[in-house]
Parts: structure tokens; sequence; C-alpha cells
């Protein structure tokens, strides 16, 4: 099976209105959609759960648990799961903290707030976990933009200043930081 | 090409750790994923936008303006669309009222409050729309459980007595109506 792959050419399918992927090998119609991303501003005592990625894109950085949702799942059930597999973390969900999204990477992030019901330590996929109190937030090592929107975002609606849900900070599109720094890989 | 289909089976790719369906004719590995619905709760002078639906599933029932999202879409941009494709309605939009799941059909859903920016006609997915006056929503005529959901929490956002985000209703997991009234087809 190694040695096979599929032979993709671009064309609109009958009784459809915007062009598709389709296999010339089996006919295959690849009805390709956006991705749910779900995750969590997690909470203990004041401090911040985050993991250091041990996988690419974006491996060395610190992220909030997140990752996509699977079939079937529910999104709090998602933002659960991920908490678990990258930080072996129970968290209580309180609530919808942000609907964001990566138009160009086709994604929409369901983000929640979060407590920390146990302990925690590196999943599979991080270097490192850590709790961080307000002050010591590494922004310059930060995974990716919508991980600085959440931690801004969680900070107002803890001091009262605004109220979730939030969304894309105005003119943010996700493909650079706040104050325009891009991503590396 | 219209005699070619994909063979597909189930089995685990290496280095993935959950079930895909993978083409035996051609290798292609098909990672499918919860799809986005967008949609929104459009009022004018009191009224409620319905679009009674001329496509099954629910041919001949009443929804708010609502569709899947497109690669590339931003969810806010999908409601706009979606809008105009089936009420010809310019809206816009205030916030995020909902996101609602149904596990069941892998269905994410974010829904927008918003306001008709002018006219209205049926698109050609709808055989009628109409303002609705609150009492005179026609409850058993809703074609699915989250447009019920979303009315009631739209009514309870804007009489003061909560505020969004709503997610489903406690228990409900988008598969009947409140009260148990099933869907037909």
């Amino acid at each position: 099976m190694s040695d096979l792959e599929p032979d993709f050419h671009h064309t609109v399918p009958p009784g459809d209105t915007l062009e598709r992927r389709v296999c010339t090998r089996c006919g295959f119609v690849h009805y390709d959609n956006p991705k749910v991303v779900v995750g969590s501003v997690v909470r203990s005592r004041g401090g911040i759960l985050l993991c250091r990625r041990a996988i690419f894109p974006r491996r060395g950085f610190w992220t909030i648990p997140a990752g996509y949702l699977e079939l079937n799942e529910a999104p709090d059930a998602g933002a659960r799961r991920e908490a678990f597999e990258e930080a072996n973390a129970e968290i209580a969900i309180s609530g919808i903290l942000a609907v964001y999204s990566v138009p160009r990477l086709s994604q929409v992030q369901v983000i929640f707030q979060a407590t920390l019901a146990g302990g925690f330590s590196p999943g599979e996929e991080s270097l490192e976990v850590k709790l961080f109190d307000w002050a010591d937030i590494p922004w310059d090592e930060l995974a990716f933009p919508s991980v600085h929107w959440a931690l801004g975002h969680d900070r107002a609606s803890e001091l009262g200043e605004a109220a979730p849900p939030f969304v894309n900070p105005q003119g943010q599109t996700g493909d650079l930081f706040p104050g325009g720094k891009p991503l590396t890989r």
C-alpha cells in the first residue's frame, strides 16, 4: 500500500458550485472543510498552565493545551482530552472564553476557561508543563498568535474589563503576533 | 470518471492513533473532521427572520439562516453569506450568541446575533422567508433542535435573563427537540 498514491486534480463535481479535489485513480471527491481546534486557558491559584511544544510546528514554544476536535466529540470534551494528552491534567471547564478563526489555515478555534482539578506533568507532545504567574508569561516564546489573544482575553475577563465571548482582536487574522512579529517554524 | 469509485477500508495509518478511511486503489488517507455550521438569529424591529427550507433534510420546516462554513472563510463572514444566500438579506452581526454541538453528526455550530440591514426575499434554498413576532414563532415546525435553542437563548439575552455565550441546553445532544420530539426527514 505504501507505493499507492492518490492523483488529485481540481474540478467542480456535478451538482456542486465550488472546485473540489477529485482523484483520477478512484473518483473520490475530497470535500475539505475548516477544522475545529479546541483548547483552554487553565488556571490554578492565580497561575496559568502552559505547555512547551515537543512537536512541530513551533517546537520549543509555549501554548495553552489545544488540538483538533475529533469526529463525534463535543468541543468541551475535546478540550478536556487535549489537556489530559498534553499535560496529564484533569480540568473543570467553566465556560467559553472565545471563538477565534485563522482563515488562511481554515481553522476555527473554540477556547474555554477552565481550572485545574489535580496535578499535571508533560504529556507526549510536551517538553515541559508549567504554571505561570501573569508577570512571568513568556510573551516572546508563545507558539501562536491565538495563545497571545486567549491569555489577554482571559486576563481582561478576570479583571472584569470585558466579558466573553471574545473573537479575533480587530484586524488580526492569526498570521502574525500582536505587534506584527511573524511565526517561525 | 463516473465509473471510478474509491475502495475504502478502515485502518490505523503509520504514526497515527485512530482508525481512518484509506483507499485500496490510491492509498489516500481520509482525515475526516467535525464540520462547522455558521448561522445567525436576525432581528428586525422586534421580529425574527426565519426561512422555510426548500431542500432536504427538513424541507418545509423553518430555520434561521445557517449552513456549512467554507475553506478560508471566517465564521462571521460565513454567517453573512448564508443570510444572503437563503434570504437575500444583508445583515449586521453584533456578536456570538452560542456555540452548540451535535456530536452524532460531528457538527459544531457557531451562532451569531444580528440585525437586518435592508430587505429580504427567498433565496434558492428557501420556499418562504418571513419576520416572526415572538408570539407567532412556529415552534412545532422548526427544522432543527438548535434552531429552537437559538431562538430561546436570543430571547433570554434580549430580556436580560442570561448572557451569551450559550451552549447546548443541559443534557441535549441535538438528536431530539426540547421535550423529546424526534426529527422527521
